[in-house]
């Protein structure tokens, strides 16, 4: 919610640092005093710890610093110290630096669609670098953007040799990947390779159900809200950290096709949020979840 | 949502008329005729169908005839004819007269002070018979409401005794049982006799969690959203057929006890909703699942 | 909700009729006696009177009766005898037969896209018959569509001269107008030859900002909730019988440029909404409201 | 969100820092460092800048430290320093010391009830001091809690004397003032001694209706949602700032009666979140706008 969509002259001056260490005293003061030395100015901060004695702290702090994209190694340098200090796992970005994407489809588009929108109107900052597909069927979607499809069909029989593809053509061109509806499981080596990096939607209900045909359970069930749900992807099929969740009433008129069609307008608009927070390094794991500072 | 909340005059010649047979031509066209010959005019009117071939039709008809509390059966007798030729299950009943209600609560007071409040300022339209407990703890609460309170402790060993108790105290004077955060099983017995008559309301979340200390476990798992299913109450337990649903957001900041809180203002707005509905008779069952005409 | 999106065999078969009339007993048992005599099958009946003594009441019926398309003259003729004898208003359609849209864009394409897509994957049940542009901007986004794009510059001198050329491009053509964010004062001709048939889209705040700038306004007021409104066009500017609203969360995060990119999203969703409302004939207008069967 | 409802051993000892002034390089950075120094542990801090260039900034720090109940004027004083050195407006809060409430009310309960009922429950973190009414109805709803209630009638003539006899009552016994559905005007003396620490509740629809009969309006209207705004109260009747707003969707099927009763709805649970978030220092005030750090 707070990221610039119109880009102004100082937007390569932009940075972010994203920390995460056991609590204690002093954290704040010391990033804060950091940035101060080096004359960068706090454009916004935000924190959360799990608990003041004993638990883990998180930060994003988004600052502003003249020469960003020269000074950025020795930014990098100079933290460090203080980053031993407090034990931190952190990294430091440029907001200018765009986020390269792989957007994984199977035959649904609107996932696709929703997605390829926001960035021809600026509003996801991100490179799209390509397009897999299991499919065809979307090749002439994604066409007149000029972002190059790649067709690796996948079956039970051929899922490693498609993942070794699958990583061929990413490696070194794609940092994060967005699963728009693609209809098959990623295997554990695009997993450790991508870790906290892909991203997936599915539908979601109250309550949950387990197995096939899960808007036809939800339609015998009777459910008055059906929802979806983005999340990181994990080993765990669909149990990995969620970044956001959203929902729409639904009531006995509604037909399977109906609620499959509700489905589809939360689905792509979770997702939306879920990959924009993402690119803007707006979300920390921890552990099975996620701290989202919006 | 149709429902008056203040009484005219003529309150007491509404009537409902509650229907549910196989679908097919001319039932509409019986049951309005029915009624027009009666001297009854339609002020509401609710259908449903799961398949215009071959499925079940819902209806629920909202109408005004003078004289209704003395014609009540004379009404019903001559229905049973059209009822016959459709093979519907019905149920014809009158507005004005308020269905008896037992409150079941342990010690949790947030749903019950709710429709305390509702059941005080005239929007529950219905007579609280009696409000029963395993525990004292609510008594004073109950108290200035003037209404009888009874104190049946439950643990393993006399769960069945209770339900004696149970069954004896609300013999001829309760039409249905809210289940207002009562911590107890419902059993077999208790549910037969007030079948699609037990409401309950339960948290929810997406995904669903199984087990003990579910808030527990939604925090555990990072949800963004939770909700409340207020259900009847079958012996399958917590599966029964929704009523009604709705959720709250939430984030990494929420506690335990936040997610808690929060739990507990979508509780007790669900459950308000859907005994008003019953209340209403605005909700039919249909094998696990209800057509709630709102 | 109650629309099929999947067409069967016997969707040429299905007809709505939608009537309007003083309450009095009797319509109800007469439209579905008509129905029954002439073998047809009611799907979904929806009613609603704005009072019982003395008001209006409103009916939409979905039927379905073998050979519609050959029988549809004969039975508005039959029809027209009930009608009279209730002094409706009344129309008869048929569900196959797609009504033909007229979009009007200025430069923002959200809406637009979101037409365009629905209308691709078979949401929007309707013909899309042009594109009316004040601007050339949105040429292009149309274009693959193999939809007409006519480009009718308007100014404040040309307004009438714009709405002759608009009149006749849509003559004989197009059933229903869609603002999809398009900046210009619609005329009263081309109102009232499409009287409750031009649907436009517009923000809509708690409390509204009234005048130039209405996200900076609803900035400088630090509200927390921003809308949208769709509703029917009629002499008074955004005035008309709302058919939908909706909202989203904001807080003091979000900028005027965050304010107007949820905006656009909370408008193409209701539009959408009621866009195809009104193509499914779900929408009757009374005085300057609406009433939407769901 | 993120308070705790359950007071641990060291809650004596948790403070808040509220400070607001020009954006500049360094703020944080003294803040935490003071905090360090001083011993104290950061337990949640919250940052708002309206420009990081000649902006204005907003902080909300919660912090822990040893023995603060005794040396909360040594750190205030310690503090000024650090204060003066960026013009902060600024106070320090210790989140044990319960703030104060005076409850004006007058015949509607609704949100009376529920904040009484969260006060009693625990999730209303203050003490209310008195209950101030201008008519004498609902002083049996609050006998039960041995609050006292002060009848003060009200009308056009005794307006000036009335609130002489009002703020005679809270002297030094109120720190804020909640009007749960206060149906007179709140004269000017009293909104200065109070400044953005009297908050009110009231209705609020897309589009908003002026003048008298505000539902009748919104029905006449045929809006699709209902909502509800909670304010500080400012010279400028409902133009204060806007603490928060919810909505409820409504339909054609709602009278006027029902709008009501969902407005109700709404009003209660708004105001009890804005309450809870005064009492919590988490809102501050930013010319006619909020900062709500949730």
């Amino acid at each position: 919610m707070n990221e610039a969509t119109d880009f102004q002259s100082t937007w390569a001056d932009r940075g972010r640092l994203l920390i995460s260490c056991p609590d204690r005293p002093g954290i704040v003061a010391a990033v804060s005093r950091f940035l101060y030395e080096q004359g960068a100015n706090i454009v916004q901060s935000d924190q959360h710890t799990t608990d003041p004695e004993g638990g883990r702290f998180f930060m994003r702090v988004e600052f502003q610093v003249d020469h960003l994209p020269d000074r950025e190694q020795e930014l990098k340098r100079a933290f460090q110290h203080t980053a031993d200090t407090f034990q931190m796992e952190w990294r430091m970005t440029l907001a200018a630096r765009k986020k390269r994407l792989a957007l994984f489809v199977s035959k649904e588009d609107h996932c696709l669609q929703e997605l390829l929108w926001r960035w021809r109107i600026g509003e996801l900052h991100a490179d799209i670098a390509m397009v897999i597909s299991n499919h065809r069927d979307l090749e002439p979607a994604v066409a007149p953007f000029g972002i190059p499809y790649h067709h690796v069909p996948v079956n039970k029989e051929t899922r490693l040799e498609a993942e070794v593809k699958h990583l061929e053509l990413m490696k070194d061109k794609v940092d994060a990947v967005v699963l728009a509806r693609y209809m098959q499981i990623i295997p554990s080596r695009t997993i450790q390779a991508y870790q906290n990096r892909i991203i997936n939607i599915h539908h979601s209900f109250l309550p949950a159900f387990v197995g096939a045909k899960p808007y036809h359970q939800a339609h015998e069930r009777g459910v008055k809200i059906i929802g979806a749900t983005a999340h990181y992807v994990t080993e765990e099929l669909d149990q990995g950290p969620i970044i956001e969740q959203d929902v729409q009433r639904v009531d006995h008129r509604c037909r399977v096709e109906d609620l499959k069609r509700i489905g589809r307008d939360v689905e792509r608009l979770v997702l939306a949020k879920a990959v924009n927070w993402h690119l803007n390094d707006q979300v920390l794991v921890h552990g099975n979840k996620t701290v989202v500072f919006r």
